[in-house]
C-alpha cells in the first residue's frame, strides 16, 4: 500500500511536475487540494481538477475557502485598515495563510503522512507554508521538489515530456495572483527598482470614464451593503464593489517591502475593493473612535500586518490583537460616500449616529457652548505646564554654562 | 510711556480688530509682526505692512522665516513621512509653531510686556501660540480679545467702522491659509461631516493635462534636487517642485481630525509637492532602510506628527524623536522617479547606491547565491517553534478540557 | 426648597468645612458620600458618618466599591502588571477612578444638581473628579470650595470653629490614603526629591522575621486562591495574602511622578499584597505566552497605567486595551511560588498546565528532538541575511567614499 | 601549507575538544582567542592562554574588550534602562556580541578562511555567533564542532584522553558565566520551571550585614563616580561599585524568557552593580525627563534589548534608537542616593540641576504660582471634552437601541 501525500496543486509547471514526480518517482500515492480564495472561477476550478486527474493523482479536491479567508484574516485586515509600509493590501501574504490552514485540515482528513508544496527556495511562500504545515501537522513530512532539487523551467518541462505530458506551460509575460483581495503582478519591470508595469500589465482594464458615486454601509466594521444593495455576507459585498470599481483600474500600484527571508521584493498589483473599503473605513472611524484609539490602532495594526506577511497568523498575540481590533469596531457603523473616477477615487464624506463631529458639542472654528475661551486659557497653561518648567530649569542651567 | 505689546497680524479682520483695540481701548503702544511660512507674495507683506500703519501700530515687522520652518519643522515632517491620519500633511499645525516660537522671539527683541493674537476661543491655534508663548516668554501677558469677548465679525466690522477704518472686510466663500507645506481651505462643506470642496475652492486649478515625469533628488532624507535642477537650500526645492507639481491638481483631499481641545474638525487642503515628497521619500526609503528602522519610524513619527499638532514641539521629546530620525536617513540617498497627471502621481522606481534590493544578494522569486533552499526549511522550522509548542501545549489542555 | 448637592466625604478637615460652607454660606442641601475602596473598617465608616450628621448632611450614604474597584481597575492592573514607571502600583490613582464613578452615580440617584469634592488646586485628584463629573454627569455643577478660595488650614479650623464644631483637627506627621491595592504615604520627606521615609512612617510594620512560603493561584490571570485556600472574589484573596506579606514589610518605595498637572510629584507607598501579584503574575505569564504576547502586552499596559493615573479611565480606548489584555489571559493559569521575608521576596518558580517551557519540546542547554543544529544553522543565516545584506552595500560605498 | 581557523577559546571541555579535533582531524592551524569582557583574572587568563598551547594552538590571543563592551553594549543598556522582562540585565546576552565582534575583528587580522566556535545546537549563542559571522566576515567558513556532531560530554573526555590530554574537566555543579555586566549562573533549579537556586550557588557570597550608603555620580546617563571617587572610565565605576554591592549579595534573581530559538529558558543570575546601577540611573531620569521621553525611551529600549537578546545588534536600527537614548541623556546629570542592605537596596532620593521637581515651579500638594484652581478646572474640562462628548453620543445611541 502506498504512502499518502496531500499536494497544494494551481495547475501550473511547478504543482504539475509535483504530481508526477511524487507519484512515479516516490511512489506517492497523490491527493491534490486546490484552494480557492476567490481568484478562480466555476470553470477554471474544473480545469484545474481534469488536469490533476490527467497527471494521475489519486484524488482531487477544491476548498471553497472565500468565506473562511474573509472571517479569519480579511475582516481583521479591513479593522485595522492594514496597508503593508501604506502601500500594498497584502493581497498574496493574507491568502497564503488560508491556503495553508486549509491544505493543514486537508491532510488530517485524509490521514496522509507528508504534504507536498511547490514553492521555490527564493520566496516568502516557502516559509508561510512550512511554518503553518510544522505548527498544526507536526511530524508529517513536508515535501518541496522545486526547492530541494533548484529546478529549472526547463528542466521540469523536459521531464513532463518525457512522462508523455502534453501541456502547454509556455511562460505568461506577467506572473497573475488573482484572489479576492487583491491580484498580484509581477513581471520584468517588478525585477529591478524602477520602472512601472506598463498598461496592458494589469488583468483589469479601464472601462468606465465617467465618475460615479458609491455609498458604503458598514456595520461594526465590516462592509454589509454597496449602494442600495444589503448582502448576506461582506464577501459578497467585496466582489459586487470589485465589479463596479474595478472597472475604473482603481488600486494600481507597485510595492518594495521585506521578504521574510531577509531580502527585499518589488510586485505590482490591483485591488479595487480593497483599497477603497479600507479608505473608507478609515475615513468612518476618523469619525467615530477617540484619539488614542485611532492611535494605537494604527501601531498594533501595522505590526498584525507584517506579522501575518510573515506567515505568523497562528501566534497567539494575533488573537490577542484581534480582540483589540474587533472592541474598536463596536462603533464603526455608517454610511462612507465615495467618488469613483478613472485610476483614482475620493471619500466625500460619511453619516454615522456615532459621528463625534456633532454640531451639537460645538463647530470646529465656531464657538461652542459646553466650554469658554476661559477654560481653554487655563488647559493651555496646564497642558503645557512640564515643557514650561523645562526649559525655565534648562534655561537657567544654559545660563551657568 | 505706554506699555508695549506684540501683535501676531494677518491684515485679516481679527487681528486688524486687536490693533485698534489695544491701541485705543488699552493704551497700548502695538508693535505688529507677521511670520511668512511661504505664503505671501513680497506685493502681499507690503499691503499688509501698509494696513498696519494704517491702523495705528508704532512697528511692524515682517519675519521670513521660510527657512527656519523647514528647519526645524519641515524636515523631520518629510524624514518621519508624516501625514496625519495618513491623509494631513500638517500644512496649518506645523506652520504655527513656526509663526509662535517667531513671535516669542520678537516679544523679547522689543522687550514687550504683552503679547497679543487673534485666535477665537474655537480652534487649535489658541492653544498653539498660548502654549508657545507660556513656554518661551513666560509671565509675559497674553491677550486675546476675540476670544475673550467672544465677538462676531459683524461686532468686529462695526468697531472697526465706528474708528473709521475702510477696509473691505466681505467674508470669503473659503477661508484660506497658505504656506510653503500646503494650503488649507476651509468653507460650507468642511463644516459638516460629509461633502467634498468644489473644484473652484482650491486656490491651484488644473492646468496640465498631458503627463509629465519629474525625477525627486534626496541627500540624506533631504530634497536637494528636481530633474537636472540643484538647489541650495531645500526650500528651493519644494517651491520648485510645487511649480511642476500644483498645475498638475495634485494633493487635494479632505481630512477631519482630532483638534486639541477634543472635538473633531474637518479641513480641506491642497498641498502638491509635500504629497509627492512624503510619497517619494517613502519609496527610496523602502529600499534602503531594514524593516525593522522602517517600523519604529512609522511609530514614532505618528507620535511626531500627532504631539506637534497639539504645539508640543517644544517638549524634549520631540528632540529625541528627531535624533532618532537623523540617523535612520544616513542612507536615504538617491533619486526617486515619479510621473505626474491629473489629480494623481505614480512613484514609479528610485536608484539609490544604498538600495538593499541588489541584485547581488538574491532576486526575489530567483535563487540565490548566498543561502540555500535547505536553510530556509531550517529558518521555517525554528522561526515556527515558539507557536509549534504553544499550539502543542494548548491542544493537548483542549483534548482534556 | 433648597438645592441639593452631593459632597464626596472623607471626614477629614476639607471636607468638613465643605459641609459647613456648602450648607450654611450656599444654602445647599448636602448629601455626602463616602467610598470605600478597602481602606476603611467598618468602625471607621460609622465613625465617619457620625461625623458627617454632626456636620449638618441631609443625608449621609457608605458606598462599598471594594468588588467594582477590583472588576473595573484592579483587574486589569494584574492583567497588566501595572507598575507606573515601574515602580508604582497606581493606589490612590486607581482608587479615585472608582471613588469618582461612584461619587457621579449618587448624584444621578438623588438627582442632585451640583457635586462637590474638597481637593486643592495642587493635585491629581482634581482633575479626575472635575473630568469623570464632566463626562458623566454633564451640566451637573462642580463646586470645589478649597480650590476656589485657596484655603489654608488655619482659615478652614478657624470658619469652622467659628460654627461651634469641636473635632480635633491637628495635623498628623504624614497624610495616609489607604485602599485595597495599597497605602500612600507623603510627609516631609516626600516634598523634596532626596529623602527616604522612615520606619515609622509606615502604617503596617515589620512583625514576622521568617521566611514564609506561599503559593498563590491564578485562573486566567486573576489570583483565586492563596496556599490551600480559595476564595469567592478575587479581592478576598488579596486581602487575605495582604494579610500575610504585609506583616513582612514587603512592597515599601518612593515614587516620583508625572502629575496631571505637569509637575512632578513625589509619594511613598506600601502594597505588600499588589507588588507581590503583580511579579508572580508575571512570572507565570513568562511561562506561557509567548514572546510578542508579553512585548506587546508591556506596551498597552504602560500607556493604560499611564492613562488611568491621568483620569481617563472613560476613554473608550481602555476598554479596546482591555480587551486585548483579556484575551491574553486565557492560559494564564497556575501556580506561583513566592518565598516572604523581611522587606522582600523572592518567587520561585510556577507550575502551569500552559507551561511552554515543557521538557518534551525540548529543554534549553540540550538536545532537542524537534529540530536539529543544521536548522538552527539554516535559521541564523536567513535570520541575519538583511542586515548582512545592509553592511555589504554600505561596506561598498563606505570603500568608494 | 594548512588553512587557517579562529577559535573562540575558554579553556573549557568543548573549546578544548574544538582545538583538537580541527587541528588532528580537519587539519587546521587553529589561533584560538579569547576575549574577556570583565570576568576573567589576568591569573585565568594567563593559565588560558598555557593550556591552550599545551593543546596545540598555533598561536593564542588574549583581547580585552571590557571597555568596547562598554563603549557598544553597556552604555545604552543603561541609558535604556534595559532589564529583559523587567527582570535579566542581559548579562551573557550583551556580553555575546561584544565576543562575536572582536573574534570577527581576529579573522580578518589573522587571514582565517574559518572561524569555530563550540556552541551546541541547543541555545542562543550558536545564533548569536553565526550571525555576527556571516554579518562582518561573509564567505568565511564557520565550523561548529560540537553542534554537527552531537557529542556528549562523555564523547569529548574519551577523545581528548586518547589524544593524551590530561585535564580534569569534572562537571561543575552550576555553570558560570562571569562579566562585567553581571554573572549567569544555571544548574539543576534552572532546568524546571519551579525551584531557586540555592545559596551556595551564586560565586560572590553575603559579607557585609550592616546598611551601607553610597551615593552615584552620573553625568549624561553614564556612571562617571561613586561616593568620592571619579573615575577615567564607567567600567572602572561599575567594577568598584560591584566590590561595595557585591557583597550585600544584591541582584540575585532568576529570569525565564524566550531564546532565540523559540523555547522557553530560565537562567539564575547575581549581578549587583548592574541592578543598583539601572535602578539608580532611572530614579535620575524620573525627576530629568518629561512624561513622554520616560515613555517612549521604555517602548524602544524594551525593543533594544529584546533585539539585542536575539543577536541583532549589527541592524542599523540599533544605530537609530541608540541616537535617541543619547539625545535622551543629555540631562541625566546629578547625584543618586542608595542605602545596601543585605540581599537588597534602596534608593534613596536624587539631587540635580535638572530636577524637574524643583520648588520654584510649585510643589506637588501645595499652591502653586504659576498657574491658579481656575485654569486647571477649565483645563479638566477640555482634557475630558473628546470623551464626554463620546459618551454623549453613545448614550444617545444606547438609549434609542
Amino acid at each position: 500500500m502506498s504512502k499518502k501525500v496531500v499536494l497544494g496543486f494551481s495547475g501550473g509547471l511547478d504543482t504539475s511536475y509535483c504530481v508526477k514526480y511524487l507519484t512515479e518517482e516516490k511512489g506517492y500515492e497523490v491527493h491534490s487540494v486546490i484552494v480557492n480564495t476567490g481568484g478562480f472561477t466555476a470553470e477554471e476550478l474544473q480545469e484545474i481538477e481534469k488536469r490533476a486527474y490527467n497527471l494521475g493523482v489519486k484524488s482531487h479536491k477544491t476548498v471553497d475557502a472565500v468565506r473562511s479567508y474573509y472571517d479569519k484574516v480579511i475582516k481583521y485586515l479591513v479593522f485595522g485598515n492594514v496597508l503593508k509600509n501604506n502601500t500594498y493590501p497584502l493581497s498574496v501574504s493574507a491568502e497564503r495563510m488560508s491556503q495553508a490552514l486549509a491544505i493543514a485540515e486537508y491532510v488530517k482528513e485524509v490521514g496522509a503522512t507528508a504534504v507536498a508544496h511547490g514553492s521555490t527556495g527564493a520566496g516568502n511562500d516557502q516559509v508561510r507554508f512550512d511554518m503553518i504545515f510544522h505548527i498544526m501537522i507536526p511530524g508529517v513530512e513536508i515535501i518541496t521538489p522545486i526547492r530541494d532539487m533548484k529546478l529549472s523551467r526547463e528542466e521540469e518541462i523536459s521531464y513532463l515530456q518525457s512522462k508523455g505530458v502534453q501541456v502547454n506551460f509556455e511562460k505568461a509575460m506577467y506572473s497573475i495572483n488573482k484572489g479576492i483581495w487583491g491580484t498580484s503582478v509581477g513581471g520584468k519591470e517588478t525585477l529591478t527598482s524602477n520602472g512601472m508595469l506598463p498598461e496592458s500589465a494589469f488583468p483589469t482594464q479601464l472601462t468606465k470614464q465617467e465618475p460615479e458615486q458609491v455609498t458604503l454601509h458598514f456595520k461594526k466594521g465590516e462592509l454589509v451593503g454597496v449602494n442600495d444593495k444589503s448582502f448576506g455576507h461582506p464577501t459578497e459585498a467585496i466582489q459586487y464593489l470589485q465589479s463596479i470599481a474595478g472597472a475604473f483600474a482603481i488600486g494600481r500600484d507597485i510595492h518594495v517591502g521585506d521578504t521574510i527571508i531577509g531580502i527585499k521584493g518589488r510586485v505590482g498589483f490591483e485591488a479595487a475593493a480593497p483599497v477603497v473599503i479600507l479608505k473608507a473605513h478609515h475615513a468612518l472611524e476618523k469619525h467615530v473612535l477617540t484619539k488614542w484609539q485611532l492611535s494605537w490602532k494604527d501601531q498594533l495594526a501595522q505590526f498584525y500586518g507584517n506579522w501575518l506577511h510573515e506567515g505568523q497568523i497562528l501566534d497567539p498575540v494575533m488573537r490577542d490583537i484581534e480582540a483589540y481590533l474587533e472592541s474598536a469596531q463596536q462603533q464603526v457603523t455608517g454610511k462612507v460616500f465615495v467618488t469613483l473616477l478613472p485610476y483614482r477615487f475620493q471619500v466625500t464624506g460619511i453619516e454615522s449616529s456615532y459621528d463625534l463631529m456633532s454640531s451639537k458639542f460645538g463647530k470646529y472654528g465656531e464657538m461652542n457652548s459646553g466650554w469658554s475661551g476661559e477654560d481653554v486659557r487655563g488647559f493651555s497653561k496646564i497642558f503645557g505646564n512640564q515643557t514650561m518648567i523645562w526649559h525655565q530649569v534648562n534655561d537657567e542651567q544654559g545660563k551657568k554654562a
